[in-house]
């Protein structure tokens, strides 16, 4: 506990967000034959100790590389009492009594803030009633969308496998604004990734619907979409698809519309921002990720599905979906049999500051995002890529005397591979500068340019940096630090930049190699 | 914190395994709508309380029912540790530095363990030899198996599905020990559960190798074998396949071996026990659950590969594979993206008490076990069906006076369907007064006596109950305490149980309905 809460406030990791050590040095220091004798748990306790101080503190607002702050106070609390409770959700009856109808519960309230058909849970009438699942994350949430998909349209395909259909299955999606787990799901779940159509996405780095709608009315020869995919909020840019277009879309072709609020999910809770989500009630089936937006640790992930019969269609015993005194959950919950009690953290999060505390946390976010927006923008050292719709932005190391060059240099064609090598580059050189020095972290990844807006073509992956806010709140002070660094840092890498490009401006060529490096661009 | 000790201690729940209450009662006591202001700590905390005295705790040695303890104090604080940690398993850099090495090395001790080749992780090469992944549970890490397996016999499937290979591609395993994962992946797999060839299980409750050898020599037209299920450790009596016989088999078959480890996998730690897992080094793919067997909480489970590169075939990238400085493990990790450190809990674990400290726990559980079958004997109350080889045994309500009118009765056949029903129903009706108790657990499902102990035929189910023993150590006055309560229960029911019979002698008949209730008759 005191480990934890002494990483927490920072004198674990020298207060630092992070001590750096390579993936050479770290392993030197962890590795280790299969002891065969033990230590005492004080032993044990300094080497806990250890691993803290090289862990990364996502719970720390310099931490700006994801969304995933785990710093609820209530979702901690409940986290260490599911530990010790150690409850086994397969079923209710020797396994997870109480913890059975509090993830119910939670269950009902997801759906209520998605805006599906929901009642009371005292009219509980069995598992077919249930329509939703925790899942470990959003990447599995996914994947069981698209399972529950597929055999609402064809209910065979549980007992025949996909090569009993009368038609070769595929999805729907855009390219450019996707996440990595449909081509995963894809792969895994007997589809292949041939299986996915991808349509374009808009130059707000959201899907295009009128695309979405030929790829639909086109498909491939003996293909038949039984899926679409709609972004709420995508994982580079959050950029939020019109949802409420899609599920036009979708109903005129007959086809199952999927919603992936994995990012966006957290607006539902505010009256003031949920309106973006428009049409989300529409989905079929829709992706939540709390241990992203919403403040609580891993694993927290739900699959919510609009008409529950379609998650029953799991149901090992069917015989039991109507019976209102079975509670086993494990009967309807594809992938998973035993499993913890993760839906307490939420359940603690929500109960502890209700629908409107969640919604002000949302809301502050969203303003302290807006706010350092504005701070990267005065620093006078990027130029962002892509619109925000939310809690994350992309950018270029792009100091104000590299933009007046870069401006002149890409009136020339030709220039315009070299100028994205450039840029490329010294975007992971600050990325990788600033994250070893443990002061501040951002993302870094490979974004399209879709609208352009650095002058270099769109059709090119850039190496970007991603600002992601998942803190409601940074202090005055800490602001300051992360300014002062940020500058500090442009300015040390500024002089080479400035010199590659005056280099170019003479004829020079650069090197143009791209790496793909955090998650969100996988 | 307090009210996790507090549970532990049984405090909270009144000195009880668990306080019962129904499904309808849970629901009205939980029940509520999504609440628009939450409450101040104190009052979460006085709910958490209250969830606590409605939760059954499987760390409690009269808890009967699973093996899955949770007990281990250094687990459990490395849980605490974890949660505040909140690394994210998906990339090194941002994610998770210390924690992916940790989780590395844990593969590498699990592989060792079941006797995989490995070398020191200081020699670590790239993500091409991890060969092992966590998973969220036994369920997911045979899910893992069945992708990796068919992946590795058709590379194609990746990218074209089930559709386009060039048979129709089919798992044998044997029927009555199987476990419920294998359909449940083969549904969502797009394999269909028609896709399981069943061969038959020999008397002990174990997989009859020459009915899986007869089933590979002869499958169905146009269907292509490529992965065979070895059970160490049936769900439901934990008898273990002759895993070097099947291994033999699978080799002459050219097909995919997996050992489903997730009951037997704890033995591994013992130079005394693990001679019963002889042949599992040879299996492909292994599925371990140490949320099971090993004290840990949830989740926790892993699947381990033999040859790595077949788990690198799900590479999102596969030219980082050979990169000694890329240590992203979710680009190996199919199903998982975002994850959090829960290996750190059995890394603990075995850090804390060493193999020689584990082997130590295994082997004095597997004596508590003994012992236990031992005190179940002595009561009169009870008769085993089938047979143990480590922690579960599997049983019927049958005291003496009853075995005795049985034996006289059943040398009827047509009296065998009736007392069957009989046994079925009094043996439901203890496992639930015992229960509703709170005072001692027992797990309910369904069993074919193989062996015919009953002498009332092999094929038809009967519900038993099971005593999983999950703890080293039952001290003698909760020993005292169990017996007590198992014979006052026995008597409590024996009267109508044996007028039951008796009027059966008499000619009349008696209800056979048959439920199917604990999670290991799934």
């Amino acid at each position: 506990m005191a480990i934890g809460t002494d990483f927490v406030a920072g004198g674990l990791r020298d207060g630092l967000v992070l001590n750096y050590a390579s993936e050479r040095e770290m392993i030197q220091r962890f590795a280790g034959p299969l002891p065969e004798r033990g230590r005492p748990i004080d032993g044990l306790l300094d080497e806990l100790a250890e691993v803290a101080h090289w862990s990364v503190a996502q719970s720390d607002p310099r931490y700006l590389a994801f969304p995933d702050s785990g710093s609820s106070v209530a979702a901690a609390l409940a986290s260490i009492v599911s530990t010790f409770l150690n409850q086994n959700l397969i079923t209710f009856d020797r396994g997870a009594p109480a913890a059975s109808v509090i993830e119910l519960q939670l269950i009902g309230w997801l759906r209520e803030l998605v805006g599906y058909p929901t009642r009371p849970l005292t009219e509980y009438d069995g598992l077919r009633g249930v329509g939703a699942m925790w899942t470990s994350g959003g990447n599995m949430s996914n994947h069981v969308a698209i399972a529950t998909a597929l055999a609402a349209r064809w209910p065979q395909v549980h007992r025949e496998g996909v090569r009993g259909l009368p038609e070769r299955p595929v999805i729907v999606l855009a390219r450019q604004v996707e996440h990595f787990s449909y081509r995963a799901a894809a792969q895994v779940l007997g589809l292949g990734s041939d299986a996915l159509v991808w349509s374009a996405a808009a130059p707000n780095h959201t899907s295009d619907v009128a695309a979405l709608a030929a790829a639909l009315a086109d498909p491939p020869d003996g293909a038949r979409p039984f899926m679409v995919v709609g972004v709420a909020g995508n994982c580079r840019t959050t950029g939020i698809d019109d949802l409420a277009a899609i599920a036009d879309v979708c109903a005129e072709h007959d086809v199952w519309f999927h919603v992936d609020a994995c990012h966006g999910g957290s607006l539902l809770f505010s009256e003031r921002l949920r309106g973006r989500l428009t049409g989300i009630e529409r989905a079929d089936s829709v992706s939540l990720d709390p241990h992203k937006g919403l403040f609580v640790t891993y694993p927290s992930s739900y699959l919510l599905v609009r008409d529950p019969a379609d998650l029953a269609r799991f149901a090992r015993y069917p015989e039991k979906l109507n019976d209102p005194d079975c509670l086993d959950l494990g009967l309807i919950t594809p992938f998973y049999g035993s499993r913890g009690f993760e839906s307490l953290r939420l359940w603690a999060l929500i109960t502890h500051l209700g629908r409107a505390g969640v919604a002000a946390l949302v809301e502050r976010r969203q303003h302290t995002f807006e706010e350092m927006s504005q701070l990267l923008r005065d620093t006078g050292m990027f130029r962002f890529v892509g619109d925000s719709d939310f809690y994350r932005c992309a950018f270029v190391f792009c100091p104000r005397p590299a933009g007046e060059l870069l401006e002149q240099l890409s009136a020339r064609r030709e220039t315009r591979p070299p100028l994205r090598a450039i840029v490329s580059k010294y975007t992971r050189a600050y990325a990788e500068e600033l994250y070893r020095s443990g002061a501040v972290v951002f993302d870094l990844f490979a974004l399209e340019d879709l609208a352009d807006r650095l002058g270099l073509g769109t059709t090119d992956k850039f190496d970007v940096m991603g600002m992601c806010v998942g803190h409601p709140d940074i202090d005055d002070a800490t602001r300051q630090q992360i300014t002062e660094h940020l500058v500090a840092t442009g300015e040390k890498l500024m002089p080479a930049m400035l010199a590659e490009l005056r280099l170019l401006g003479d004829g020079e060529a650069a090197d143009d190699s791209c790496l793909v490096l955090g998650p969100a661009g996988w």
